[in-house]
């Protein structure tokens, strides 16, 4: 029997602020607010989703104009949605490449733009979709094939707070030496049972993070360590950490910038080198694989396009022998739904996922996740099994409406605010 | 609110004979019946779904175990369907290749055994789950982005009947000349509407076939035109047939076998190579594409392993810039309903797909397709869209049961019926 498909009738993007601790970074600090938008869209049917991306200014004009496009299109037209994304932003795929200095996540293209948008239409429907039929996202993607998702403790330098007077206030303290560093994992082992930690470098001299490496080593004998300098070094100090941690890495993530670059790490050291900045896009996986520039590619749903997408880079990573692991920005908890629920599926994500999440304090969704022995379980509640907090959201939403200085990420602005002298630094950095 | 997922409660594997023309190719001529195997899937909720593969022995006893294995498994556990497939026949990724004889879809090995088996059940599942929630499979897989499905007309030398007296008859009559070629084209074309054509090659001198695609470009200016010797050909003759064919042909599939032939052919001509035998598996596409041994990989989704790793595959050539096209063996309604499908959510599977549908004469659904202008519309009724012959399945099944020696499809067996003499040829053969 011929049947008409779910259509949607209405969708919302919301752009939020939500606060961030000062976390340090090799182009500055975390602002105080962070911009998420958070999509939702509702059928015809009564079945509602939601998806979460970047909320900065660009990412937020394609999402409206997208919104307003795929009103009146089947639910379940997700494979379109790029093509339509591009056309309803006037944008094309012909762009010059430039460094994104806000987002440390490599070149800055349209494409990505492009797929971070339709990354939160698309779960959003799959979210929709679920409720509709009653399949949880895992399912309507081939089912998953572990029940919990392991999530690595996220390790950064911190301030003990913003320089700003009304910024928000967190109760982790400072970390800035190796023993901060190692308290800080100490507390996140204790709190959620992260058995995998990731450090975010690139923030000291090399000399310094080696050594907070060492600590956690020491302080966690044989858990699995990375280091993300996020393209601060220079070829020559990348080799020179790589021969110092050696075998206490499971890989270093992004110790230097570009495809070369990487390639002559890793030929000069068999370092297990992972990105997320080398290798962004579809268009970047050719070369960077020929040239075995990268081992890991660390896969996060919103840049590379979505759940489908995810799924579409782990193919391509499992063809040509190279790894797959999670990279995060800072997000809430429908993204990190998205984020266990494709993880649940792809069964070469064989390494603990990035999550950021830990450190938010605040959330949209009525029931926040737990991390219970580092992981997350992979329910079977209908769609990505959250339910938007609508007084949250407007919270949160308000927040940005006040705080137009908060609209777009830029830690190297943040960091002017507590050294006026602070220029975006050139990498390599050291 | 959690729910319990379909589930699984009864899974048939039902072998069939059906009847095949006497189609000429580089290894023999096919057999009177071929054997294809039809999946059943049956929910706790009532829902059924069918899918169709390979019915040789060896796909045969894997499927019957799969069948066990699935039955109390949730109907969306498809990504786990490969490792259960491989766990209950007791093979291992670990299988010497070598050439297959009668599947003429280059490497035999385990992984090739497996995933046809998996497409079927995927297949069925998807069907299943597309009657559950009222949804058609190309829109579980993220929805069609083109309404019709555009098909070439599959062009065979061949005799006008089988050797055998009791074997089917057909009213085409023989095709063994560049003229019997061009009046099966013609046919093709007044009765199905189809623009592009595929010539089986490899039966005859390539200086014959030649002029067979010399006289298909004479009678259909314009149309695109394809060339298939199945490996029967040397690197150096392989290029003498690319100087003589120029632009007459849209691509050369298979020229000569393995991947440094493809690749010298390439190197030597500049010509347009396609393959379904030098890739066929995920794990040949690294070194055939490094190499530029193809520019065109013919899709097929039983030996690829189902819908998602067309989807996969699709994704990995886009990464490589590397076009799609899909490969047909005989089969039935249910596997080109799901070709359909599949085809219509693939972007770039932007040439005609082949199908040898238009050959058979039966069919195990209620309403068999009918190519209009060269195409099939992509429908959105639930599922594939098919409706189980009952009738029809019995009586092929029977045959199946009657006719012990057609079990297992053997192109070179069949050729001996007529010439004793007959023996594999040795490949290339010109």
């Amino acid at each position: 029997m011929p049947r008409t498909l779910p259509t949607i009738v209405k969708a919302t993007v919301t752009p939020i602020l939500i606060s961030d601790p000062p976390l340090l970074n090799v182009l500055g600090v975390h602002q105080p607010y962070t911009p998420r938008a958070i999509v939702e869209l509702e059928t015809d049917t009564g079945a509602t989703g939601v998806g979460e991306t970047y909320g900065d200014s660009e990412y937020l004009a394609v999402a409206r104009r997208l919104a307003e496009a795929v009103t009146g299109l089947p639910l379940t037209a997700l494979n379109g949605l790029r093509d339509l994304a591009y056309e309803k932003a006037g944008l094309t795929t012909d762009t010059v490449k430039e460094f994104d200095p806000a987002g440390l996540r490599g070149s800055r293209t349209n494409e990505k733009l492009i797929r971070s948008v339709v990354s939160a239409f698309e779960v959003a429907s799959l979210d929709a979709l679920g409720k509709e039929t009653g399949l949880p996202v895992h399912a309507l993607l081939g089912g998953k094939v572990r029940d919990r998702v392991e999530y690595s403790g996220y390790l950064f330098y911190k301030w003990a707070e913003h320089p700003a007077d009304d910024a928000p206030r967190d109760d982790w303290g400072a970390a800035l030496d190796p023993d901060g560093v190692v308290r800080q994992a100490q507390r996140f082992a204790e709190k959620y049972g992260f058995r995998s930690f990731k450090l975010k470098g690139g923030v000291f001299e090399p000399e310094q993070e080696i050594e907070a490496v060492k600590a956690l080593g020491k302080a966690f004998p044989g858990h699995p360590l990375r280091l993300d300098p996020n393209g601060g070094w220079s070829v020559g100090t990348s080799v020179k950490v790589a021969a110092e941690l050696g075998d206490l890495l499971e890989y270093m993530e992004d110790p230097t910038t570009g495809i070369d670059g990487m390639a002559e790490v890793r030929a000069r050291t068999g370092a297990v080198l992972a990105t997320n900045m080398c290798v962004t896009t579809f268009g970047e996986i050719a070369e960077a694989f020929a040239k075995d520039a990268v081992q890991v590619v660390l896969s996060d749903h919103h840049y590379w396009g979505g759940l489908q997408a995810t799924r579409e880079l782990a193919a391509v990573c499992r063809t040509h022998d190279v790894s797959l692991s999670m990279h995060s920005n800072t997000h809430l908890g429908v993204s990190l739904a998205a984020m266990t629920h494709v993880a649940s599926v792809v069964g070469n994500l064989a390494y603990a996922c990035d999550s950021h999440r830990p450190w938010q304090t605040e959330d949209v969704i009525t029931e926040p996740h737990t991390f219970v022995d580092g992981a997350l379980e992979v329910g079977d509640d209908p769609g990505l099994g959250v339910e938007l907090d609508r007084d949250a959201l407007s919270t949160l939403h308000e927040r940005w409406l006040s705080r137009a200085d908060m609209h777009d990420r830029d830690d190297v602005a943040a960091m002017r605010v507590a050294d006026s002298t602070w220029t975006q630094p050139a990498l390599p950095r050291w």
